[in-house]
Formats: C-alpha cells, sequence, structure tokens
C-alpha cells in the first residue's frame, strides 16, 4: 500500500527518500495559494526561480515578475504576492516568473522526486482525488518559514494526509504525518481561532496584508493541479 | 519577558539563534532519559561524542564506553543504550563516553548556547524550577530521528513549554512551540495509547528494547540537571 510522510521544512526534505514519489509542495501562507489561484485564472506557465537576480534577469528580458521577500514586493516586480492580483485579465495565458521567500525553493527543490504537484486548501479535493488516482507513494513538503516548521503548512500536510488515509488506500509510519493530522484535528473545529497561534498570520498583518487570509484556508476554490514539468509549472490537463 | 522556541530536529536548529540563550536537548527514547539516570545514579561525567571511531578510541584508552546506532549496542562498547543499565553499582563515580544515534549530536551541536542542560520527563520538574530561576530565553532542541520529526521529543517539549508559559514567565511567539504543545495536550490524555504513533517505540519493540518505554515517560524521578561544561556532561550542583 502506498505510504504517506510529510517533512515539516524544505530543510528536513533532505532526510526523505525521493525516489519514486509524489512531492506535494504547500506554502499555505502563501505561494502555493497563489499558484493555485494564478492556474484557476488561466495563466500558462510559471517559471519559479529561487534568487532575486535570476527574477532581475527574466525582468530585464521583458517577463512579467513576481517577487516577494519577508511578504513585501520587491520594487522592480510587476507584482507582490496576494492571490487578489491574478485575476483572469491579468494572468490568462501568460508567462510568470515567480520568486518568494520560501514557496520557490521548496519547488525546485522537489526536483528529484518522481513529480511535483502544487497543494493549497483552494485545491484539497482535487489534490485528494489525483493522488487516489495516482495510488503512489506521497511525501507533503511543507515550505515553512525560512527553513523553520510553520502551523499553516503543517495544518495542510494533516488535513490532506487525513482524507488519503481515511481512504484506506494509504498508510503512513511516518511521525510527522501523525503530527500533522493531530494538529489538524486540534485547529479545524475553530479555525479562525486557531490561526492566532500562526505567525505568518501575525507578520502579513503587520504588513497591512493580512486580507488574504481567509481566501487562503477556503477549501475546494479551484479544480486545477499545477505540476512541475522540467523547470515549469503547468497545469495538468 | 524570556522567550520559548522549539527546534524540531538537530537540522532545524541551524535556523535559530543561540546566542544568550539555554538550549534544553530532549531525546526521550532514550539518550536523554539515560543520562539523566546516569546522573541520578552517580555518574561523575559524561563525554558525548558523535563519532563511533571517537568512541572506539576513548574504549582503547580504558574508558567505560555506551555506543548505539539504531538502537543496538555497537560490539566494542560496555553498554548498549537502556537506562536500566546505569545503577549506582555501574556508574557511582565513573566517567562514561557515550555515543548514540540522535541525542549524542544534538549534544555536542548546542555548543554555540549560553549553556545547555538535558531534559527528559524523569526530570522535567526539576529543568522547569531551574529554568524559572535563570530566566533566560530558552530554545527546546529534540534530537529527533537522523534528522527528522519525532514525536516522542515533540510531545516533551510542549509538556514543558506549557509549563513555563503557564507560569506567565515566559511568552512564545514560535510555531513549533504552540504545534509541541498542542501536540502534549492531545497526547496526555492516554499516553500509552499515543505511543502506539511512536515510530521509535516500534523500532525498539522490534529489537526487544522496549521494556524501557513506560520508565521513559515517568516525570519526576530525579533532581538532577546535566549540563554540557566544555566537552563533558557533568550534573549542576
Amino acid at each position: 500500500m502506498p505510504r504517506i510522510e510529510v517533512a515539516f521544512s524544505p530543510t528536513l526534505f533532505q532526510h526523505f527518500e525521493k525516489d519514486g514519489k509524489i512531492v506535494v509542495v504547500v506554502d499555505i501562507l502563501r505561494a502555493t495559494t497563489v499558484i493555485t489561484t494564478m492556474f484557476h485564472n488561466g495563466v500558462k506557465e510559471i517559471i519559479p526561480v529561487r534568487s532575486i537576480d535570476e527574477a532581475q534577469e527574466y525582468k530585464q528580458k521583458g517577463f512579467l515578475v513576481v517577487a516577494e521577500r519577508n511578504g513585501q514586493k520587491l520594487d522592480f516586480a510587476d507584482f507582490g504576492n496576494s492571490p487578489f492580483y491574478f485575476t483572469p485579465q491579468t494572468v490568462m495565458g501568460k508567462t510568470i516568473v515567480y520568486s518568494t521567500t520560501n514557496g520557490t525553493n521548496a519547488i525546485t527543490m522537489g526536483k528529484d522526486a518522481q513529480e511535483v504537484i502544487i497543494g493549497s486548501f483552494l485545491n484539497i479535493s482535487a489534490i485528494q482525488s489525483y493522488l487516489y488516482a495516482r495510488s503512489h507513494d506521497i511525501l507533503i513538503m511543507c515550505a515553512g518559514w525560512k527553513g523553520k516548521f510553520c502551523l499553516e503548512d503543517a495544518i495542510f500536510a494533516g488535513a490532506l494526509s487525513q482524507r488519503l488515509l481515511e481512504s484506506g488506500r494509504f498508510e503512513t509510519i511516518c511521525d510527522s504525518t501523525h503530527a500533522a493530522i493531530d494538529l489538524w484535528q486540534v485547529a479545524k473545529s475553530d479555525l479562525p481561532g486557531y490561526l492566532e497561534k500562526v505567525a505568518q498570520r501575525h507578520r502579513l498583518k503587520k504588513l497591512g496584508l493580512d486580507d488574504v487570509i481567509e481566501f487562503c484556508f477556503t477549501p475546494d476554490v479551484s479544480d486545477v493541479i499545477p505540476v512541475l514539468k522540467g523547470d515549469k509549472l503547468v497545469a495538468l490537463v
């Protein structure tokens, strides 16, 4: 039976076998929520880049660039990292270069795996159905915060793991997966209250960027499954 | 007000500031439980060493050596890693060299901090009282399993953090600390049942070494506080 594992941060990802696994990258506040939104609204492809230098080079070549560090849009970029920027009018059919504090690093680290897909509450049921169909070992990689554990990605990992385990089609012997599920169980009965513990929620609030919180925890807004093909994210069709 | 943070594994420890902090190293199954037991039973000092080579060199020089990898005693060593070996008759007044899969690595990594102490359920109240008195920032470092998160260390971190926060003398803005407390809250009402999720419990069971489980989760067996002084652990007096 295929197994589920959870890496609570990109730094922990190094300790897991990747061969033959599907890696689900999670950065709820905000990268994977934003990426899901972009594909839902018709973006053609997203090029995730780790460094600011790379993002600037793409900008000079004429690409549309989203670049953010510590929550804030970088001056040279076309957009910051709120999902609300990326309406169909803005992204339909476009190629967008994307660089954020944690999420894009996590995505590019996944390359050794068989497959890398992008998960968020927005597409959680689509991801769940896809993983049922693929029936592979799964490694959920939380983007975390600057290498550290973060709660919002952990509870998503728990929500997804619990759905998969309850199907009876997956199993786990991974302590992080058990912990993620326990945290989701604690969080889900009062999610807005629980989010008061989340440091990233307070960082965004300080920057006046916390209008996205409710949206980032809304399930099943979209059926898209963004997937890494080479160096680019595209929508699975 | 001093703050509490939790690093869920030695790999995550690199992302935390250490300056001026007291690091509490935790490896419930079994290194820090064993170390607490040794000092409770009168060991003079413990020399934690990371590599098997170092442990063998000490053995050749005539030291008593505890060495274990993946749960099992190494052939050249005098003892494996069960707390039950270390009676007063065995350890009183002795110097013991100590090398284990996760715990000794974590202890030696703590050296950049102001102070490194050893925590386990066996001395949790003594640790709590000591940390009240010192009133410093605290970083609880879980030894984990081969760099990964493990549940048993996380729930200890939660138990200790909760006691400290409830005193009103500490605060936290650390997601890992909130998560550890939530996991402890889930675990504590049925600890034996909860431990079924713990991978290390099953590893030890397979090796016939799980007779230690109950002891490793017994609070307040001892008042000793092992502390790192230079390259050696000694009992704080």
